[in-house]
């Protein structure tokens, strides 16, 4: 077992019940306050410990990294260090945080409460790619939009296909979504037209952000994968439903994915989410050697979304689970490095909506309101059947629980204004 | 006119005959030699002329960039300045290059010999884009994979159909390309099978670098298109035909292009191809009011693609122009824009396949060998209908010539290795 990851450890740091960030998860971001500039920092409880002021006083020294690491604005130079260096910084500050540590004399320098520090996007993104691995989901779009009782495209249970989006217009939670204009055909026999989209929706999905890979040429495979990955976050992938519809053929999603993705700020570190590791689905026709893998690659996280009026009280509309996935992450790194293509520290890779196999765990609006025919009531008394101006889409997920250390990514929250 | 577009101009700089780089290209890339580290410079002639040490001696002072901006190993900085800079100091260099210029006793410690130089990708890439803007292009694609009588899809004459392709993987010319492993489907009633590509394609492209664009929401209209364009340089869009077959429906290309795409290292100005504009063609139908333009939005740069076995003699393979173009790069920013997508400094947008309309001026082996069926005939005897391994694929291009000034992009060579 990870050291950091012992259920009995307990910090000098007070942990609200319920929290989702106590001793055995350590998340990393970056904040800042009015006094202290953007910097990496490890979310415990309702507090962060500073990793600069940390670094600074020698306590990270001789673990592979170096001092300057957490004096930068994202975490790409220390996800840069590999594996072996973030686990042992990870190990290390559970050492420091825990209640018979000398650090606790230090408690007003080296923490800042959550609620007077502001979160940044964690990583300088290099590439985004999105998946679209969620078996339950491709087959709800595919019965709409294609042929119900042959939902699957033949090449599905193949490939876990994905796409490369845009890196520069994914902000982190809590940055206001603007509602994109573009250009659509309502009707097919008109000429399309201008103008905002009526079709805007959320995608309930998680990402996961990389070390530093192979040279280019070379492949990661799926026993390597782990090596490649530091953690997961979550993320809404928003979606323009009629811009895409009109766009889309026939080199995929470009305008209506790309004005903006919600990232949630801690990254949740592969390491904390060890213990929850549950099988994957049995994937029938076999995969090709190269996709095939051993072990439990999936993570039991539990998620949900909500959406929240202006000014009335929100509605849970999805309740779904990361273990869905048909495709694991081990799979999709394997296959995204087996052409050569490289990857490098901080890059995203997101798993594509996250629906489950039932009514109340599809990902989407498209899937809830099953194309706008089935609204969903929300507790003011007006109807959804996709996001309007003034909504807030708020995603949380957390591993554990009940009786089990917690694992929680907090929440990712956008707001849609017109 | 630009002042240092000027024809008359003549450099204390010996500059050959047909030499791609007159007076009036200065074209800006990132290079080293065994004694300078990797910094910017400006092609003259046969020569590069060094300019950090240019900077350094306080000869680009007061232009609105800083000396440390040509001590970088990347031009995103000085880039990032703005269109009014860049073109501030393309007109100071010129100065400085012309025949009148003292900066010629100095010679020997501003000027290196561009065979002795080791050139680089000269822009860190945040984000890269491929259009698909080529009407022949589309309707060879669409016939031989479509309908020959309908091979237009029917958002084509509406949209610049785009989508974003891998940022880690594009490399600078002469840099090895490694034939792609990978799924393919050679046979509908077989399941995949994994190998080494074996439809290995090249595609003529050409691509412009950005300025910084607006905040996140906002949009860049067609007249304000060229402020966000610093320059252009030839690209070359590698493409795994039987990859890409299997992989892209219903997302698009991924790992049949994101293997390798490779980029000239010579980043022509937006300005030194200012005398170079041409019309397009009549758009029917009449397009939306926000890709609307007006002026000559299109260039006229020759381009070649010649294809060089390991030992033997070149072919060239293709004879195409720029102007070609249906959709031009005023109207690939609007739309890419429109939605409110944020560009930054040195992203980069290619052109999709650059196709003419007759045959020998197709830009991709697909199109050339018609799917394979009409094999080019090499000066050795051999025949190609995609591409081997040991085949040198160039790309050559320039503006003007026939008396005028000569805005040549050099090359992008890529080598197939197995």
């Amino acid at each position: 077992m990870i050291e950091a990851n012992r259920p009995d450890l307990r910090s000098w740091v007070d942990v609200p019940a319920g929290s989702d960030f106590p001793m055995q998860n350590l998340p990393f971001g970056i904040f800042s306050t009015v006094n202290r500039s953007p910097r990496p920092g490890v979310a415990i409880g309702a507090q962060i410990l500073d990793l600069r002021v940390v670094a600074e006083r020698g306590l990270l020294d001789g673990l592979g990294c170096d001092r300057s690491d957490f004096a930068k604005a994202t975490l790409n130079t220390f996800i840069g260090r590999g594996k072996k260096v973030t686990r042992t910084v990870r190990n290390r500050l559970s050492e420091l945080l825990r209640e018979d540590s000398s650090l606790a004399e230090d408690a007003a320098s080296v923490l800042v409460e959550q609620a007077e520090a502001t979160l940044h996007l964690p990583v300088q993104i290099g590439d985004y790619t999105d998946f679209y691995s969620s078996e339950d989901h491709a087959r709800n779009v595919g019965k709409m939009f294609r042929d119900p009782d042959n939902a699957l495209l033949p090449n599905w249970k193949h490939i876990p296909v994905g796409y490369h989006g845009r890196a520069s217009s994914i902000v982190v939670s809590g940055t206001p979504i603007k509602r994109p204009h573009g250009q659509t055909r309502p009707n097919d026999t008109e000429p399309p037209i201008y103008g905002p989209s009526r079709l805007l929706d959320f995608e309930l999905e998680m990402a996961f952000v990389t070390h530093p890979g192979k040279p280019l040429g070379d492949t990661i495979s799926t026993a390597e994968a782990d090596d490649y990955i530091f953690g997961l976050a979550l993320f809404n992938d928003w979606s323009a439903r009629d811009i895409q519809k009109w766009e889309y053929v026939p080199l995929g999603p470009f305008l209506g994915k790309n004005f903006s993705s919600s990232m949630s700020p801690w990254i949740v570190t592969l390491d904390a989410l060890e213990p929850y590791r549950v099988p994957g689905p049995v994937q029938d026709p076999e995969v090709l050697p190269y996709l095939a893998y051993e072990g439990d690659a999936h993570y039991d996280v539990a998620l949900q979304v909500e959406i929240i009026p202006e000014s009335g009280e929100g509605k849970t509309v999805c309740q779904s689970n990361f273990k869905h996935m048909y495709w694991n992450m081990h799979q999709q790194l394997a296959h995204h490095t087996v052409n050569g293509c490289n990857i490098r520290s901080g890059d995203v890779m997101a798993s594509g909506t996250i629906s489950g196999p039932k009514p109340g765990s599809f990902g989407s609006m498209l899937e809830i309101s099953w194309r706008g025919t089935q609204p969903v009531q929300m507790p003011d008394g007006s109807e959804r059947k996709f996001i309007l101006d003034g909504d807030t889409v708020r995603i949380a997920g957390f591993a554990g629980g009940a009786g089990r250390p917690r694992i929680g990514f907090g929440k990712v929250d956008g707001r849609v204004v017109g």
